[in-house]
């Protein structure tokens, strides 16, 4: 601890250096394993990943590496206490499991046979979420090796779940389960990533969800559009007229109370958003869309980031075949979800989407609505000392770039590690757009991959002394 | 011609009791062919049903009795000209197709094994509309008898198609290319029905139909609601938006022009409708609807019968499997159909919704619409002599009785030999809303079935007298 900054970084350095081939062969190996968790033909390989992985820290130096049984995939935790019994406890989070990719989906080589071409690693699960999860192995021993110590300045533990790609659907419960070994002063989520290569940037939150389904019944059956016609309710006129009345002129949402506690940009926020060097255009071509449409008063980014959204994602009622057929459906359904963001409590909104569809529903049709698991919004303050730690260990790991903050407008179990452990989210990632997240031929950057194990070596130190 | 209302009515009486069993033994014949132009495999027996009508309506007396081809199920034509070359021409449209039945849909006995049982004939088509085309038959023979004439008052054709179960596809074009022989001064329509057995009714027309189909398309594929949502149009939402701004807080269409051209209904007009014995509860209970909703100021008759709709048949967008999916979806399509009124012009209709729907989409969102064929209003005004002589000739058959008015809030092949031959469409018919078309045990009101051959006898002779 007595190096000054710009020595600890060529310590670092170096250490990365003499380790990188070892590290990068044994990311190369846990890749080849198809860890597919959403086909049930892969729940060996999704078992073996596991398997791989706790062995794996075990190497490492961890002295607890486990597989976690789940009702689905199992997850691998692993501690590595500090000698120091006063240390902060810090949570790593990733996941082992990926998205299904087959040769044929337009993968120049094979999705499970790593390569190496023009200083990109190409595999499923490079940069989502392996690649980001491994980095956590060598950074941590790069750890030791700057600070000269046995065990890190913070107790480490690490969480992989196997079902992130297939909807994290027992991970809430194992957090709930487990809850006491997880007990943590900060979480930190290694899969998100960066604005892009040239811009390193921390995430400081993603967005919440809520969603429901609503079915509305009118006629007992499909009627003759000529024969009643013009006297009765219409249930698809009715969700058309919800999903309609969901937004005013503005598209800001208008069920009561939506906005209630929503916690506004700042100026300083707003201004730090504005300063990212945003091209609409091509945010438009990843988007796939031909045009932006949002919240007035919000830039696009604000829109996606920091506020709060009703958008629906089905709608189905009558006739959807070829050619007309006249006919009063006798039913309609609408699949709504609501984005939240911090301040917004799920709870709430769904009460109030509640009682706005039941006023808006009219005699002559029934509804139901439904609601699924919410998941609560999560942000971290830009003047959080563990947000600071974060920016400040990047910032290191960049030659002393200046660190600006992104959001995810995404939702993701970081919220649970949220609640349940009281403990709050931090967000370390490396990878960038172009890295090709659950499409053909993704890839991780290797000078970006190293940057994160760069990043976590002077992490622990500076978490120790901000958490402390 | 020397005898008065009173003893003509007996004239007709008795011929048709001398005539009664051998009718519904020739009925009962035809009724056994099962026609059902849906099916296939029932073409033989369209055929067969066709072939078999000519032959009976040459034995009726027919000296033109013919099988006409289309490019779907013959047709039959049949006519049997006055000896009065300046008698006025008379067309009756019917259908000798039926819907499809089955014994195990619900049918006491086979459908197509008639039965008399208290007073009604069971089968397939007994109402819908073999009974009443046929009534046709014995009524033209009562004409005869009653007036002493070898030839009939009018010049007598007949149309009775063969697809009309299965959507007159290729009926228009028939009529198009027969339109010199099928000319007429009037056309009467036998396919439709009376408000009650108590309550005998003539229609005095139909609602015309205009429908499109509207494609919106969004991003180019699915994309994630987390990462875009809020900040990109939606084309889910731009449906439900459409059929939302369809119409205002009073249930008008608010598509400009809609509404211009519309024959309004008169205070006798709406008197008439109100006189009727209308028992919503019941009529709700037929519609197997749980409310009535429609265009304030006017009653549940009117908003049927007389006022045009916009109505929406189909949408779709998004997901609409189990669960949730948090996309937005890459397009939605919806199936809109208009009910038109007299004094509304399709093509006008047409060129307003295009405009309409175009000025609506947002940017990003690129829309198609189609239209399909569309069917013409029709409406006879209740002074036109033509609908005062069915009046009287059906006042005749019900002892005297007060004959009221209704219409159909359907549309049909009718407006296109209104369209084709330019000629005023009157209806005949004697169906009652008991005698359940196109469901099981179909069957038709023996008495009232006589009294669809009493006013015909007496109907050419008013109708001679009506159009000279």
């Amino acid at each position: 601890m007595s190096d000054t900054p710009d020595s600890a970084v060529q310590t670092v350095r170096k250490y990365i250096g003499q380790h990188r081939a070892a590290f990068l062969d044994d990311l190369t190996e846990w890749l080849r394993i198809p860890s597919v968790s959403a086909r049930p033909e892969n729940a060996p390989d999704v078992r073996r990943s596991a398997e791989w992985l706790a062995a794996q820290l075990a190497r490492t130096g961890f002295p607890i590496a486990e597989v976690w049984e789940t009702d689905g995939a199992p997850a691998v935790y692993a501690e590595w206490p500090s000698a120091d019994p006063d240390a902060p406890t810090v949570l790593v989070y990733g996941h082992h499991d990926v998205q299904p990719a087959a040769r044929e989906d337009g993968w120049h080589t094979d999705p499970f046979e790593p390569v190496v071409r023009d200083g990109r690693l190409y595999a499923r699960g490079a940069a989502d979420d392996k690649g980001q999860v491994f980095f956590h192995t060598l950074g941590v021993r790069a750890h030791l090796d700057l600070t000269g110590r046995t065990t890190p300045a913070v107790h480490l533990k690490l969480l992989v779940e196997g079902e992130e790609e297939s909807g994290s659907t027992h991970f809430r419960a194992l957090v709930e389960e487990r809850a006491d070994r997880l007990a943590a002063d900060a979480v930190i989520v290694s899969d998100t990533g960066m604005w892009s290569e040239t811009t390193p940037t921390v995430c400081t939150g993603m967005r919440g969800l809520a969603d429901c389904e609503i079915e509305l019944y009118g006629p007992d059956q499909d009627i003759h559009s000529g024969s009643f016609g013009g006297a009765v309710p219409n249930p698809a006129t009715v969700a058309a007229r919800l999903v309609a009345a969901l937004h005013d002129e503005d598209e800001r949402v208008t069920v009561p109370g939506f906005y209630d506690g929503v916690a506004e940009l700042t100026d300083t926020e707003r201004a730090l958003i504005a300063e990212l060097p945003f091209d609409e255009a091509a945010w438009l071509a990843t988007a796939r869309s031909h045009g932006t449409l949002g919240e007035a008063g919000h830039s696009t980014l604000e829109r996606v980031w920091a506020r709060p959204t009703a958008e629906v994602n089905g709608i189905g009622g009558g006739y959807q075949g070829p050619g007309g057929k006249t006919i009063i459906p006798s039913s309609a359904r609408l699949k709504l979800s609501f984005r939240l963001v911090a301040g917004q409590d799920p709870d709430r909104i769904e009460r109030s989407v509640r009682d706005w569809v039941a006023a808006r529903v009219p005699d002559g049709v029934r509804h139901e609505i439904t609601f699924g698991a919410a998941t609560r919004p999560c942000l971290t303050p830009l003047d959080h000392p563990a947000l600071r730690a974060v920016a400040r260990s990047m910032s290191r790991a960049f030659d002393g770039a200046k660190i600006r903050y992104t959001r995810e407008g995404g939702s993701g179990p970081a919220a649970d590690l949220q609640d349940v452990l009281a403990a709050p989210v931090l967000f370390l990632g490396i990878s960038v757009p172009s890295d090709g997240w659950h499409a053909p031929n993704e890839k991780v950057e290797l000078d970006l991959l190293l940057k994160g194990v760069e990043a976590t070596a002077h992490l622990w130190g500076e978490l120790a002394a901000a958490l402390r």
